[in-house]
């Protein structure tokens, strides 16, 4: 602070009210109170501690972790996030399920950034708990319909070619407690069924040609090693189009709540798909009518028919800024941010409202803009205090338009759990208060 | 395992011997360990446990993680790896520096796939420590050469439009060990200084465009707030192209380790510009020369003058499948994999050699190619078990070519510590081992 010093107190109080006499009242205020905080550090002068050690010669209130060594290196050899971001974690809502073994927990939307969700981070969905599975005596075995099963060990999987994809992960009941009315009034749970990763692993097309298939040959039944034997019918067109026998997130080997130590990932497909701690697949011409595509994954209409493999996330967005747990604070200028991302592609283009879909502007989509990820939207918002609905419409490259909730509600009715992608409402009062509402 | 139990013991043999018969000699009697002790299980029949719960009815060698629930969710509310995973690790090199507070760990590059470096692996380097700072009271001074300095708080920051990007971060001392002769056994020591993230802030030019330079603006000193007061001198030019004043990575707040909660981010130059726990930046019309740029991280030419700011992290690549840590194990096909990276821009092409640099050939770059990240490449090698010396070799977008060792001690001799990116040698010996070798 060489040059700040040399100037002193006067120039540097002259410097605080040149600023402040350039900014809006209520940012003039805060900036005054933190400059002349600044200005009384400086002008504190040197202050000999107790034991006469150089630090002691600061002004008494730089903080203290100028005024000291902090930890050594690999004092953590796997890091972990800052104490001061403690309640940055997923959650769950304990009313929602039976018991914490068979349930979900929430990715933090709200706090996070960019379109990578950290491994930490990443939302949970058990059917009979997490299993810690040894690698080393974990197995595949592809049988069925094939002309020469294989059981494959971990290390003949990660002898294959690999390949890396961002893609996002999302349970198809994200969403589901709002088909009838708004209810939770948190992003974290409106839509926190949802991350997205770097995936590393093999294509499934590769494995099947390393075991041939036979005619007649059309699905796939993808087995878990949990204690819940987890199985979905996959059709064959997927799994030789873009399905991966997955062994890495984010860089490194998956999590166990991700299905350590290998799980199947069908991008852009409901989330239970991607069948995790992958042991099994079997190939046969039909689909097995499991009890998770039967019983659960199934979608009830109105007439008391259910839509059975309904697999893709449809196009799909919400504003994560403002929303619930970040409201705004003063009006003014704010860039509104949010999520948009379709299982069928790309997201070619996103819109906001302000007014409830009345009007609508085009968002710019920021970063990158990659087939079946998240993507990031941005719009820069000059809040005048008032009241505002605020709206985002996602449209993907198949030119799939999302859907207002009425749309929604026609086709679908309100007896579903699943696959619930209405335009989502997030309702700012004069206080800058944010609330969960929905409008027709 | 319907289908496979209905078959029979007789029928999995017959199946096993079917697809044994197809293998090389190796792999067969792998498959046929592998494959009967599957019979094995299958065969075995139901046993009654004790208590004659449901999951005893299994064969008895069903995996523990199969007869049992796991672990409930949000048990982890911030996840961690499996406890399996424990060998995935930041290391030191004890003898390197002189005490753990100012030093270095290395990101265990032979465990990672894709291109997106954990944020718990993410390479270590400080000068005093990690400090503990609070967002609450931490501030970034911009002053100098401005029309209006401003005192920023974290929220000020936070309410910038924003932008995400990945990009490498790189130690120029990376390599810095081996100017002399081979002396790592590891991948991980001698290229593990090396992390590539999804960073998240604003860029520097908006923020410099709020306090107006003023003329004569041409350099700016960043400055960190741990107890090392970290200084680097920036050329404006890069400040106004592409540098950051980041807070997130990888989608959430940046960690401890890597500058929580802000720190600068110059895309593609020496790591160390990209000052951590950053608190002030001065802009001036003239370089500083701190400690950090003339007594360090300058490079050391052969007749006794050093060259300065030479920031650019130049065009560099690594194998990092065969490497020291991860053997080939027997003869066959393997996808040969590595890293490629430079702070000039995309990388264009990697070639690779097998005989020390005699014979190319083009390898194939596989997954996101961006500029100023890292890039992976990947080559189907067929090896005969016989000796080896593997090379990768880097072109960029600007043309630039990754020197041999010989090129590059031409120039500069081997009294640096900094930017060594001459292409690397894992020798591959007849049983497989990988070591680190050097060769003209």
């Amino acid at each position: 602070m060489s040059k700040l010093r040399r100037r002193g107190a006067a120039g540097l109080l002259d410097m605080v009210a040149d600023r402040a006499s350039r900014l809006p009242q209520h940012e003039r205020r805060d900036f005054l109170k933190r400059g002349l905080a600044l200005a009384g550090a400086a002008v504190a002068g040197p202050a000999i501690g107790a034991n006469g050690s150089e630090s002691d010669y600061l002004p008494p209130d730089v903080p203290p972790w100028t005024r000291s060594l902090g930890r050594g290196v690999v004092t953590r050899p796997y890091g972990s996030p800052s104490d001061f971001e403690a309640n940055v974690i997923r959650r769950t809502v304990p009313w929602l399920t039976a018991s914490n073994i068979s349930s979900i927990s929430f990715t933090p939307l709200p706090e996070l950034q960019g379109i990578i969700t950290p491994n930490g981070l990443v939302f949970e969905r058990y059917h009979a708990g997490v299993p810690e599975i040894s690698p080393d005596q974990h197995r595949l075995m592809i049988h069925g319909l094939v002309e020469r099963p294989i059981v494959f060990t971990m290390d003949d999987l990660m002898r294959f070619p690999s390949v890396s994809v961002i893609r996002f992960i999302e349970c198809p009941a994200n969403g589901g407690m709002e088909w009838r009315g708004a209810q939770m009034e948190a992003l974290q749970f409106t839509h926190g069924m949802l991350s997205c990763c770097e995936w590393t692993g093999v294509p499934l097309s590769v494995l099947l040609e390393e075991v041939g298939l036979k005619k007649g040959a059309a699905w796939i039944l993808a087995e878990g090693a949990d204690g819940s034997a987890m199985t979905r019918s996959i059709p064959l067109e997927k799994a030789l189009d873009d399905t991966l026998v997955v062994y890495a997130q984010n860089g490194e080997r998956l999590r166990p709540e991700q299905g350590y130590p290998l799980r199947l990932l069908n991008p852009g497909w409901e989330g239970n798909t991607s069948v995790k701690w992958l042991r099994r697949l079997e190939v046969g011409d039909q689909p097995w009518y499991q009890r998770e595509e039967t019983s659960k994954y199934t979608d009830l209409m109105e007439d008391g028919r259910a839509r059975k493999f309904t697999f893709v996330q449809e196009t799909n967005s919400v504003i994560t800024f403002p929303c619930p747990e970040k409201p705004v604070t003063a009006k003014g200028r704010y860039e509104v941010e949010g999520l948009a991302w379709s299982g069928r592609g790309r997201i070619r283009r996103v819109d906001v409202s302000f007014d409830g879909g009345v009007n609508w502007q085009q968002a710019r989509l920021k970063g990158l803009v990659l087939p079946k990820a998240l993507t990031r939207f941005s719009y820069m918002w000059d809040w005048d205090g008032g009241p505002a609905l605020l709206q985002s419409r996602a449209i993907d490259e198949t030119g799939y338009v999302q859907p207002t909730l009425t749309q929604l509600r026609d086709q679908r009715g309100v007896e579903s759990i699943y696959h619930k992608n209405a335009i989502h409402t997030w309702r700012v009062a004069e206080s800058g208060e944010v609330t969960n509402v929905q409008i027709d």
